[in-house]
């Protein structure tokens, strides 16, 4: 967690982006040592890094010691493993112990987000003993003095309260009276998904990390909770666009890298979609003899992919931020069944409109254009129903066998869709035609 | 803003969504008081709601009267009109002109989102007259008392500071001395994607509201926050997808108002794909004479479709996350160009070596399947490339006329690309094919 700051040099936030790494130092240095300080603290891990690892070693220590652990082992994260040592070398006994705790754990789990320095008391310190305790850690480099848990010896967590409570008590109270016991807490591997929802739910400033004998090992602070809410949703929607989670913004990312996470899926779909020529071309004579049939290919398909997109893109999000469980897919099929049901008898309406009207005023498709019609507007029907059915249980069937339901992406529903709903028209066209077209 | 709260009762939470109005009030009353006061402060404003339009009149008063302002105000703007006057009426004086202030605001904004009740001292305090008063505070209704604003007799904000640092400070020392100025603050009409963008960049925890004079309104809390950044998330992931904004949860939503949602954009969608049945019908007689051609239609168009999904995805997130401004088009243009290209390349290969692996071993192509792969990989290079820019493009486009860059969704970047596919597909047909197929 960043200290409270106030953005002190807006303007020089706002060039940021756009200056080169000398540039950057430069103005960076010219800024008054307490301007600095605050500026350097209100700095992404990346930028900080980029400024540390261009200055000599003395001012190295001075920046890398006023961050606290937790960001200092962020950003010794990002440096490469030569200059991570470098770094870890620099900083204070204390502080390199917390760090070395603290990249043992993976990036995306609470014992990775988590700040070892936390303010604690003991259950039996009176009211007055316990704010003189708590000012010693604010004057530390404590994370947060706000939420103050109570520990015993052996560190074990057995309760919290916050400073506003003891604040407004009595000096005489027994922190044991006022604390809350039973507070929400996770475990050291949890994941941040699971972190970001309890804090959503709770509307915690806080949520205490425990190892599995209940031993508190740091707090999770929800200012670091707003970034990876943002993250994990920009991972399922690059997930639902049909490419890789990028995992770096747009334009840090190389060229090479976006091509390697986008060309995987997209190939992976164009073989899939192959299996439309083979469907096809199962149908080839049927096409030579009522070529008609194949004007409406797009615009069937794309009908049935559109209705899976929204289906399954409105599914996926619910189960995302916990709407729905895999336990209510019954429900959600009622719900789409019914609404596939009406958006398809939208579309085949409209369909058989749009040929009718055109026959009248063009005469393109022959003296059998009510049969045409028919065809067209059933197979709407059916295409719109199966691809919004398909779209809405699929993110289920996909978390059920152990995937991320946001891979049941846009384009993925929109290939499964392409090839079944080619066979349905073909099948249609097949029963109504018969006899007169075909 | 709840207050800092600790689930006293997950297995109730857990049960809570499923169960019937007249179950949960009844367990609701089970609860001892001090238990129930802290579920009910942690239950969402629709459910807080329905549990007191239930409760007779002297209950009511207890349970509004524990809310927050803001909350309190949440909660009448979820009643009835009628009901809306009738709580206004049960709440103390002070709540009321609040709770009336607060209604002024539209829900998105900050003015909709902030608290009145925030901490703050005048600035020739001592730190030890400032610590009694604070003191006072916290023991009222105020809404967080961590940070502290230094404001002058006629309210204008002047500094902040936080409990942290008035705690850690000698007592005689002056606010004036320990304060900062020039904070990070907001007008009542910022949007709520602009304060929570505040909050992401700044790592603050609260963040002051002040009208055009400086004076200060309120506060920002972190925690109302997190829920905005899921919202706004939900909002642009169920635009992208082809669907409204659903602005409820999944299964809340009547069946009649999915439908409606759904059905705008599906039928919007689908008029413009019926422009491909147009375009189709201008190549009538080549796919007559080679129906061969049409067996590639679907593979073509969805390769567009795909590649489009991905491009307009990834920048459309990049724009919302702020990473991507209406000036970074062109460097956007420059990667997109580059990366649709080797895309399509990549699928141009795969392309032609699938009719050539199927001729060698079905023949099903006949004796001019090289000129069929060379006009399939062809196109296939220049509709991905064309998706890749059009998608990129088309929500910096969307975005400099005034609207939202999610419209730039996945099934219509595919329609746009679909209309435009066929043509280059049957353009470059007629041109590689002419004299031998066509």
């Amino acid at each position: 967690m960043r200290r409270i700051n106030h953005n002190l040099h807006p303007e020089l936030h706002e060039k940021w982006p756009q200056a080169s790494l000398s540039e950057k130092l430069l103005q960076f240095r010219q800024l008054p040592l307490s301007d600095a300080q605050e500026f350097f603290l209100e700095l992404s891990t990346k930028d900080q890094y980029e400024i540390i690892s261009q200055m000599p070693e003395g001012e190295q220590t001075v920046w890398l010691r006023i961050l606290d652990p937790d960001d200092a082992a962020d950003l010794v994260q990002v440096a490469s493993n030569e200059e991570r040592d470098h770094f870890i070398g620099l900083v204070d006994d204390n502080t390199r112990d917390d760090i070395q705790a603290l990249l043992k754990y993976r990036e995306d789990v609470a014992g990775g987000l988590m700040s070892p320095r936390f303010a604690r008391v003991r259950p039996d310190m009176t009211v007055s003993e316990a704010l003189t305790y708590v000012r010693k850690q604010a004057l530390e480099a404590t994370e947060t003095v706000y939420v103050v848990y109570v520990l015993d010896a052996m560190q074990h967590l057995l309760g919290v309260t916050s400073l506003r409570t003891i604040f407004a008590a009595e000096p005489y109270q027994i922190i044991r009276d006022i604390m809350r016991t039973r507070p929400v807490k996770i475990l050291e591997d949890t994941d941040q998904e699971t972190v970001s929802r309890l804090f959503a739910e709770h509307d915690l400033i806080a949520i205490p990390v425990v190892d599995a004998d209940n031993r508190m090992k740091g707090i999770v602070t929800i200012d670091d909770i707003v970034d990876v809410v943002e993250e994990v949703a920009t991972e399922d929607i690059q997930k639902m666009g049909g490419s890789s989670a990028l995992g770096a913004p747009y334009l840090k990312l190389s060229l090479m890298d976006m091509l390697k996470k986008r060309a995987g899926w997209l190939t992976i779909l164009f073989l899939g979609e192959m299996l439309t020529a083979n469907a096809m071309s199962q149908f080839e004579d049927e096409i030579a003899q009522a070529v008609v049939l194949a004007l409406f290919v797009p615009l069937i398909i794309s009908s049935g992919g559109n209705a899976g997109s929204q289906a399954s893109t409105i599914v996926i999000r619910a189960m995302a931020v916990g709407e729905l469980r895999l336990s209510d897919w019954w429900r959600v099929m009622h719900r789409e069944i019914f609404t596939g049901f009406m958006l398809g008898a939208i579309l085949c309406l409209i369909g058989i409109a749009r040929i009718v009207i055109w026959q009248h005023f063009f005469h393109t498709y022959g003296e059998h254009y009510w049969l045409i019609a028919a065809t067209v507007g059933i197979t709407l029907l059916g295409i719109v129903l199966w691809g919004t059915v398909a779209g809405s249980i699929m993110p289920f069937i996909l978390r059920r066998v152990g995937f991320d339901p946001a891979s049941a992406s846009t384009p993925f529903i929109a290939t499964l869709v392409d090839v079944t709903g080619l066979i349905l028209y073909f099948s249609v066209a097949s029963l109504i035609l018969r006899g007169t077209l075909l």
